[in-house]
């Protein structure tokens, strides 16, 4: 198995709601620095995974709909808590949905599956990894 | 596949036992700085894995236990070298029980696998992984 | 010149006023990696700069002042950008004061020289730096 | 499952060819900072994956045949190009062959799989991993 | 002193010349991530060092003129071996130049010092650092 | 002023006497990455601070004598604690006797001032830099 790993980051404030979050409840922010690894069984007749520079663009564009907003107003996650977890799992959708644009070039429909982890401390990441395709099997 | 991630460290001296340790046969010291990741396919009801929190009170409880020792007088590794791959499991298997006592919430027993690395130096790290419940696969 | 050098790490929201901050005028926020740099001349009778625990303690109090809050709404900003700038030397000048106050230990009275580095990306960090003592001469 | 991974450099040279490589189609360079992870199952009698040291000289050797490099004059990738998948593949390949080779000791023919990993710069890398062995399963 | 660093990095094909460089002496390459220090004593009206963003553009379009290049080719390093020393003077001089231009705004002409420093790889770096205006005294 | 850094590792046994160490008084270790910062004014002709190679194997050198070593058995150090900040004067004497004896050949009569900085954790370094030279002014 191949694989590309790209890195970007964003800044973002937000609130999260249960106990479990101690002083995390009131209103701070984060950087989350992003690695998202696209992979795949076979390389293209370049010999890449994946254009590199349409990979970054496109993640760039994912997560520009994130960065320096308030998660506690975006009408994406409302009822919903923004934790890394969470928001490692949104920025995934977007990404498989701009594979499916055709974001990625051709090459975008020969990935198999993902990974995104955002690092939000020098002691803490979390992420969220799957395949693609029709059946999604976890991965 | 969710997971969070979190680095914690500890600071031991030890003596390996065997002609292919060359000079780490003498009494030396490692900084073991320790990555635990925890794996689940879903997120709970408040949007995480487990609680970062009480996973990182947890590791560190786990690694009180080891830090600032010398490994070569802990009953627990008698009869067995502590190289960074046995201590990786150690650490496992220590954090599978902290994990069965309840101390990580109830998210603990979701946990579906995780995986410890140990990085002792710039260039080396050592890791131990696999899948927890009855089975305990191979992951 | 010796030194020793800490790390920690808050998680802030705040915005920026001035259109040179361009998006970041928006509420958003940033995890800040703090590392703390403390330079004497010459080493204490037991071989050190600082008590490290001590000075790890001191720095997580600042901090907690900091820590998962809107910095907008801190009166200690008043009328004040909260830039990484800004951050960086609050963190400093109340450093100073834990100092002054004895919380290192009686080695705080021998440091000549501090620096606050904040990380606020894989790719931007800020830092105040300056002599300490009565003269404060620029550093 | 255990594992070691161990980190080493190389400095090249090369040209992409497709319009994909945009300015990387000129002559350029790379450093790759080359992260080689070995897996098994069960640690052998001395507790560990496989002898470090010789895992290192090991990988020393099979980058030696690409370091201080203009990989566009390598017969090894002649109507190929060196994008750093392909690179990284090579690499494995060539390990492959030193384990086989006998170059790891005993203990290489106990490698299940092995993962290849070269940072070419703060945010971006590449990999490649597979089951080693008859089948050669992907992995 | 406050300070700002902003890192990005290019990717070159160069050869040295002189028995000191050994293998080296053949055509290779490099990454170079490239931290840039911006040092002034004071903040601005908006409480920043200089426009990030500026500044960061700046070093965009510097870095621009020897990223996917071949140095032994570049008329700017005629008859000079394109050490990573003097590839990080190369930066530093032609960011003198930007701020001369006024590219990083009126800020600009307050920066009193900048430190370039170029890593090429996991274990090896390189810099140079120098005060600015008139005198440009060794910093 | 410009400067080169390399980077190597130790990994050694010792303890430290006096309370202010609390549990570090018993027998533990540490693994020091350790960074050395060589610098000066101007370059040679070769476009150099100092023989990369040469340095490297030079801080190989000294490195060796406290490598694999328990520190508290080390004539070198009878009398005094094992500090990261002695440990880290210790190799700066050592790299300056190395200079003096022209083991980085002639540019090391050169080299105006060093850093040597320890990481002991990724959370704690310390480090211990001068002039060098018949003065040895503080730096």
């Amino acid at each position: 198995m191949y694989s590309i790993t790209i890195r970007d980051h964003i800044m973002i404030a937000h609130s999260l709601r249960g106990p479990v979050f101690g002083p995390a409840q009131k209103l701070h922010g984060a950087t989350y620095v992003v690695d998202v690894e696209f992979r795949r069984a076979d390389l293209d007749a370049d010999g890449i995974v994946i254009d590199l520079g349409r990979a970054a663009t496109a993640l760039r564009d994912v997560l520009a709909a994130f960065n320096y907003r308030n998660l506690d107003e975006e009408p994406a996650f409302a009822n919903q808590n923004t934790t890394t977890e969470v928001v490692a799992r949104a920025i995934f959708d977007r990404l498989v949905a701009a594979i499916s644009r055709g974001d990625l070039g051709p090459g975008g429909s020969a990935i198999e599956s993902m990974r995104v982890t955002l690092h939000e401390s020098h002691v803490a990441a979390a992420s969220f990894a799957e395949r693609l395709g029709p059946s999604r099997a976890g991965l």
